[in-house]
């Protein structure tokens, strides 16, 4: 049994730092905030015992030892960075799940054969830098080093100059590390779990992403004086293509979906016409067909709403992860946890992305998810209850131990 | 004849302040280029033997003292702010072009009965704070000082604040002149003149305007995990609201545009769709039953389509004046100065507003306007000829003097 007690105070305590404007948190990744909850949680490390490393993307790797000199590590973490309005838990519960596990193996003196890094995987919520998952995207070898650092956030700060900054470039290789296996525990972001009264929910895959981000060129006018005829109107061009997003995905459905989070105006002033309109649409499924099918159609018909008003259309290519099937022995090993210890559980395909949908390209991979209220997330008030919480971490715990073997 | 040569030296002089990043302009109000573009202003109206007045508005009034004692001025100007990516020409072509008129009263020894009254009014353009001619709107007692002190530009710094910290809140009450008639020069910023191959606008009337600014209420949620049947989609309503402007304006052809230049998705992060979405519709023309009809039928539709899709609206009035007519006096003593040069010309409705449509509310005003090429403006690109600005400058001091009494 974990500490249900401890998890929750500690999850409570990182919250604290960045906190947001509404109850949740803005920790964005190479942040200040970041930083700060990034020594938090090295002090946790160090109260158990564990001894960190760090490789040159900032992500940080806490190992309890092994008993066997040549058995590789058991992974099992997730994120401390947030969305701008984010959550408490989105994440974190992840990170200080995984190290209240190895806590309760401290605790109760349990030795295990591989040794157990517990993971804060750098920038997996992509908010301020695109894409999402960019350390373990580069650890998994989908992205160069070099790509990573390159990255610009809207104002124009680069990936690997704030990274700097705040300290955190460390001296091991990306990816040089080999996992025996790698969990990841999360909340779900979903309405699936609480809808159907589970309180584990089995993750067998997730869905793949496309991040298309449109880069549509206007005509730059005045509001008043420049009759309908002459316009070239990117902002009419956006709205058209959200609208065959909508289409597109409504068509697409059972199982999947699309929208746009992002948006810039430019010169962004009332009484101008845009110059350049920047969007980026997400669309997701399960389904490796039917998402590139999506994508195809998108574009071909962004492209072809643009030229009917003449406005220039280009597309970036900005994120991108296929559909994930997880590992059917790590799956089943949290199944039978989750049965063992009496947890009602389902099984459920991961809305979101996550850091393991990299890792599985490296490693035996699986998650484990916990509900969250009303399936709202990337919101401040994302909510879960302490037992939710529990629950997960302690599925994670023993579905760990039986891969660690103790 | 005024010199030419001189009033287009000085227009480059002054497009070397705040320079934009494609050849034109920014100089948006109250920030330090405006302070410094003031500051040129003043030292040539220094040298040019005129005296200062600023008013609470920063407003500025360069004086050539006339021969009768009791007789009101002639106000002469436009703006020396600019777009943030604007033109070197709009706005400031006004303000040279009447300095250029007193330039040569100056050189000829031209006594006028009146004196008369160089204005730079402050924050025309609305860009930094809606609504646009701001200065000019207190000083005709359509907005009270407090309110304009009020306004916010996107950072949430206040019209009050910033033209304090400049150094330009003058010690004159706000629309305490009294004015004999106000003259206003400016370029077309449309299309016409230059296609009908005219060197001179004769403006009778001007659009009237509504700005309505749209807050948009959706749910910030993960884009990835949450099904498209639990969205809020702020962004979407959005997008069909751009569409249903369009409509409608396209419905009230000829002679009404509608369009955004301004857009804010909350939080805007690729994965998360927005909580909130501001946006400002732009509708104007010259029919004062058909643009409020316009604006009725928008703030209608709008609520309907938010409605069918859970988003909250609501709608704030942010800017507005009504259709202007000019004085027929005035228009026709510039019709005739323009015919007495030898200029070619035509009657013209002005597309974009000037703070001559709120000096109409308090003095005879009219217009005089010049093409640019290719109707271009708002943007950095807007060009216009030296022989344009210099007929236009000439126009505008015939008719000046005319109105002066030499
Ligand atoms: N879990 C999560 O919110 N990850 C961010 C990447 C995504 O958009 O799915
Ligand atoms: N002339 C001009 O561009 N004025 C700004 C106000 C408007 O949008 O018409």
């Amino acid at each position: 049994k974990i500490n249900g007690t401890r998890l929750w105070d500690s999850i409570m305590e990182m919250a604290k730092i960045g906190p947001g404007v509404a109850g949740g948190n803005n920790r964005q990744t190479l942040t200040d905030a970041d930083a700060a909850g990034r020594a938090l949680f090295q002090k946790w490390c160090d109260e158990a015992g564990l001894t960190m490393g760090v490789d040159k993307m900032g992500t940080m790797f806490a190992t309890r030892a092994g008993e066997d000199p040549d058995a590789l590590p058991v992974y099992v973490g997730s994120h401390l960075d947030t969305q701008p309005t984010g959550g408490k838990y989105d994440g974190v519960l992840g990170v200080l799940g995984a190290l209240e596990a190895v806590r309760t193996m401290n605790d109760l003196g349990i030795k295990t054969k591989h040794p157990i890094v517990v993971v804060n995987w750098t920038n997996e919520e992509g908010a301020r830098f695109a894409p999402a998952m960019l350390a373990s995207g580069v650890f998994a070898g989908v992205h160069t080093l070099d790509y990573a650092y390159d990255r610009e956030d809207l104002e124009g700060m680069k990936f690997g100059d704030e990274l700097k900054r705040i300290g955190w470039v460390g001296d091991e290789e990306v990816g040089a590390r080999k996992m025996h296996a790698y969990y990841e525990l999360h909340i779900e972001q979903g309405p699936i779990l609480e809808a159907e009264g589970k309180d584990i929910g089995v993750v067998t895959h997730c869905q793949g992403l496309w991040w298309l981000e449109f880069s549509l060129t206007g005509k730059e006018a005045h509001t008043g004086s420049t009759p309908m005829a002459m316009r070239v109107n990117a902002g009419l061009a956006m709205s058209r293509i959200f609208e065959m997003v909508q289409e597109v995905t409504m068509a697409a459905q059972p199982d999947a979906v699309g929208g746009v989070g992002q948006v810039t105006f430019s010169p962004n002033s009332r009484n101008v016409l845009p110059g350049k309109v920047v969007f980026t649409v997400d669309i997701r499924t399960v389904d490796q067909a039917k998402l590139d099918g999506m994508r195809d159609t998108i574009e071909a018909r962004a492209a072809e709403i643009c030229e009917e008003l003449g406005v220039g259309c280009a597309v970036e290519r900005v994120g991108h992860f296929d559909p994930v099937t997880f590992t059917p022995e790590l799956v089943e090993n949290v199944r039978a946890a989750a049965e063992r210890l009496g947890y009602s559980h389902m099984n459920l395909v991961s809305g979101a992305g996550h850091d393991a949908c990299w890792a599985a390209k490296v490693a035996p991979t699986t998650m484990v998810m916990c509900p969250c209220v009303g399936g709202l997330s990337h919101n401040e008030a994302e909510e879960i209850t302490p037992d939710w919480a529990a629950a997960g971490a302690e599925v994670l715990c023993h579905a760990v131990l039986e891969t660690a073997e103790i």
